[in-house]
């Protein structure tokens, strides 16, 4: 591969929680153990930590390196580090000079994807580019934010959003040119995932869950991810991105795990198959649907193979046979391989000379 | 999706079997139930047909239904048809006046691909773009003519090589951005997993082998299937495109299924698993090494799950856990679509006005 040399991507990083602090640590400490990210010249001019401080420095770049020391240490930026400033999020995502804001923070069914999609409108209206692994903004605000992204030239891109990293929109958007998606099915909630593949091994599910927050694994709210509402989020960007639907996740028929018991889900494997929450797309007439809820998948299925934290997502096209789309094993690098992979995206378009527009055309 | 009306893409077929026949069907008597493609305008300047004859038409384009309807009646071009020419495949591509050249004919394992590269260099060399469905150029002579397509700013595109349409170099070009690629495993070939899937079933490889034929998924010598240099060919492929590698077919650790009893195949469905033919490209120090051998496949693996027809692949990569791609049924169609995929991308770029070089850079 060869790049041109060009002017850094200046970041701003709203959120430094697990996602952030492992985008800093394969980009500082670990460089070098990844010689594909070479060409990704990314300057840090801001991180709004909440909780843990913001540091803002337009001129040289925060240092990531001491901003992960220091959370990793005092789970929190030091008081004496020069960089910090008393600044709110939106203020930032106003008035600071980046390319690039990087929206981190945590999804909020209640506030309807607020207060992230306030930021990326900032972002976008004013030119800049945006990246979310928050799934709020394109969950709730997708075709606001898209027309936004269009009209001023620049890009929203959000891949962690569904299947971390492995990549379901840049599949969409460079590989299925020509091709109308059908339906889309999936399991795309890991913390449901791995509580019934607990569950069937004979825990109860608050043991499961407690697990899986252990493990890292469990969204801020688990209720989010037992009563289905990630898995929601998660099918509406899909109909959103990829079959033009204009739904947020209150229009999913929605029915998540909660209340399930042992005794079904032990019933369901002894009858030779697992219990799964599955999401679906589909078109009826001209509308797109969607639900979440839990099936009985049988043992020669793909969806019966993905257990623990894995995910799986079947696309139907008009002129393919369906494809699936498998993850193993994600970790953290899966996640914070989703937002590099998108700035790798802007990186690469800025080098080529692409009008930005380009990339939205196709999504 | 938007695209901004440019001139057509006028394009020089080699070859006019059953995919070339599907590519004209979609692109004329279906061309409306796949509304995805109405941005491709395509001209069709030549179908070298070989036993079928050669049309030329270089002014107003082939008339493609009409080439179809001929075929399609009388297994020729009509001798009748005005844009009949006596001209060699050869001589096409260094003389006719095309943007690009799509290879649909056989692949040679005895010719080491030729004629087919020989076909692609003379289009390169002359600056025009080059599709190619036949495996040999690409998995013979892959770094001569990548390396020739950049010098002269040009494309080649493969898609439908490895898997029909579904998306493998599209998605490592696109979607794998700044990851590097440490090991590949598949099953590739259709023939011989759907011969074993049919054995499994009690049938001898015989009758399994000409049911193959029957439904035209078999290559045109089915040795090549069933000794596994088609497999061979793909993985030498997967291996330079995606890991850097210069190997070929004859480099690969290559055992077919030839020889392989209806007993062998029932004693490991006995046994719980599934006899598959494995194809393998992993990294050995800074050399690629390749293999295709048959395995015992245990039931709870993504792979005992592909059956008849069906290709699988798992990519695995630095920065991400392993991504498993499945293909599902594939018909003509998925064949097809690899080619029209390859014009797609070529015809954006032309629209977007990106160099085609940065193509070719992020391959």
């Amino acid at each position: 591969m060869s790049y041109k040399k060009t002017k850094p991507l200046r970041a701003l990083f709203i959120g430094f929680g697990h996602v952030g602090q492992q985008i800093a640590k394969i980009l500082t400490r670990e460089r070098d153990n990844f010689p594909g990210l070479a060409s990704l010249d990314l300057k840090t001019i801001a991180i709004i930590g909440r909780s843990k401080g913001n540091l803002v420095n337009e001129k040289e770049g925060v240092d990531l390196r001491k901003a992960l020391d220091e959370v990793e240490e005092m789970k929190t930026f030091s008081s004496s580090n020069p960089d910090r400033r008393d600044i709110s999020a939106l203020e930032a995502a106003r008035s600071l000079d980046y390319d690039v804001l990087i929206e981190l923070s945590n999804l909020s069914i209640e506030n309807r994807g607020e207060p992230a999609i306030s930021h990326i409108r900032s972002a976008l209206e004013r030119g800049r580019h945006a990246i979310t692994a928050n799934k709020g903004p394109v969950a709730f605000a997708y075709s606001e934010l898209k027309g936004l992204a269009e009209k001023m030239e620049t890009s929203l891109l959000y891949e962690t959003t569904v299947m971390d990293g492995a990549p379901v929109f840049n599949m969409a958007r460079c590989c299925l040119k020509g091709c109308t998606v059908k339906g889309i099915e999936g399991i795309l909630n890991s913390t449901t995932n791995f509580v019934l593949s607990m569950m069937e091994e004979g825990q109860c599910m608050d043991d499961a869950v407690k697990e899986a927050q252990k493990i890292g694994i469990a969204e801020a709210d688990p209720n989010y991810d037992l009563e289905g509402w990630d898995s929601s989020a998660k099918i509406s960007i899909l109909a959103n991105a990829l079959m033009g639907a204009s739904i947020s996740p209150i229009h999913v028929d929605r029915k998540g795990i909660a209340g399930l018991s042992t005794e079904d889900v032990e019933k369901t494997l002894n009858s030779g198959k697992r219990l799964k929450l599955i999401c679906k797309a589909w078109l009826a007439g001209k509308d797109v649907r969607a639900s979440v809820k839990l099936e009985e998948i049988p043992s020669r299925h793909h969806f019966n193979l993905v257990m623990g934290s894995g995910s799986v997502i079947t696309i139907e096209t008009d002129l393919m046979g369906p494809i699936v789309l498998t993850q193993q094993n994600p970790t953290l690098y899966d996640t914070a391989y989703g937002v590099l992979s998108d700035l790798m995206t802007l990186s690469s378009t800025m080098e080529t000379g692409v009008q930005t527009d380009s990339i939205n055309s196709l999504l």
